[in-house]
């Protein structure tokens, strides 16, 4: 069986030109869909998903292994909402409990607790020994993609990336360019390829 | 606000090691979810997703401008069961019309209609202007995503990679090497990175 990606290449260039992209979009797509399948895999045997797995790990990775959930959705580029449920199943599951912050009571913490940073660990034991999902790929080629990546972010504006700053604290802002913020949401809301 | 996504490589790395991986990984869903916010911004206007889209464009490519609805989820690489809800939209929309096969009136196949050709065409022009939601990277950089890409799937024997067969009607194997197929399965059913 030819691939059907490739396949669809040849006809997008018949019919309108533009098959390269059109190619290199549904390779990406198709891409992300296997490794969030193989990490999801891993991940399921510990009962989480790779959101709640990516929360617990930036809480235990923060010095005090507590972020305040503002703080906690800025850095997994997440959506206010999306913590909110995230956070909700990590406190059931125990893992994880909303503390009050010591100096400003309208602040909630979400602070790791030793079960949480014990199935970090044994999680991410599993992780690292399936390289996080990637397989056929040298390390020269991950670095690769994390430059494509990287380009691809700062031409969008993505926040974060390279050359562009939004701090809403202070206002400051970097490179220059505008990150359009609408975009970005859009981003983060369309999580899915629904049907 | 330097990227986040790098951050978490630098304490991945004094923590456990394996900060290369556990990058690129998260850049690359990450790159997969702004790709797709864009692709899903530009359809919306027109009423679709991306994988109507898809189902519709295939359609479009296909000789006789119909498919059956088996084939038309083995070239989409997708469940049967998103297949059906796909075709049920696009035939509420009038996109699509269910026929039975000529000779076989036990298949059902997929006909584009003549608004789902024009539908097609008008969203396909935009999809095309905008580089199919590309941006920041030259055509040697999407070969080089491709290449990655292929990559990749050979090694995870995703459906119709280079190195991999699976037809069901004949039983013949390509490569040698054996499709995991509850792998496949499962990232096709996990679609989405869920709270």
């Amino acid at each position: 069986m030819t691939d059907p990606i490739r396949e669809m290449r040849d006809h997008w260039d018949e019919r309108w030109g533009g098959g390269l992209a059109a190619e290199a979009s549904t390779q990406l797509l198709r891409v992300s869909q296997l490794l969030l399948g193989r990490l999801d895999g891993i991940l399921a045997e510990f009962g989480l998903t790779l959101a709640r797995y990516e929360a617990l790990t930036l809480l235990t990775f923060s010095r005090k292994s507590e972020l305040p959930l503002s703080k906690l959705g800025e850095r997994l580029m997440i959506h206010p909402a999306s913590v909110t449920s995230i956070v909700d199943k990590l406190v059931e599951f125990e893992y994880v409990e909303r503390v009050p912050h010591h100096s400003d009571r309208r602040v909630v913490l979400a602070r790791v607790t030793t079960s949480g940073r014990q199935i970090v660990e044994r999680a991410s034991a599993v992780i690292i020994a399936a390289n996080n999902g990637f397989a056929g790929l040298t390390d020269d080629d991950l670095e690769t993609l994390i430059a494509l990546s990287v380009r691809f972010r700062d031409a969008v504006g993505d926040v974060g990336s390279t050359d562009n700053s939004v701090d809403g604290s202070t206002g400051v802002k970097g490179g220059g360019r505008r990150v359009d913020q609408s975009r970005v949401r859009r981003a983060r809301i369309t999580r899915s390829r629904s049907a």
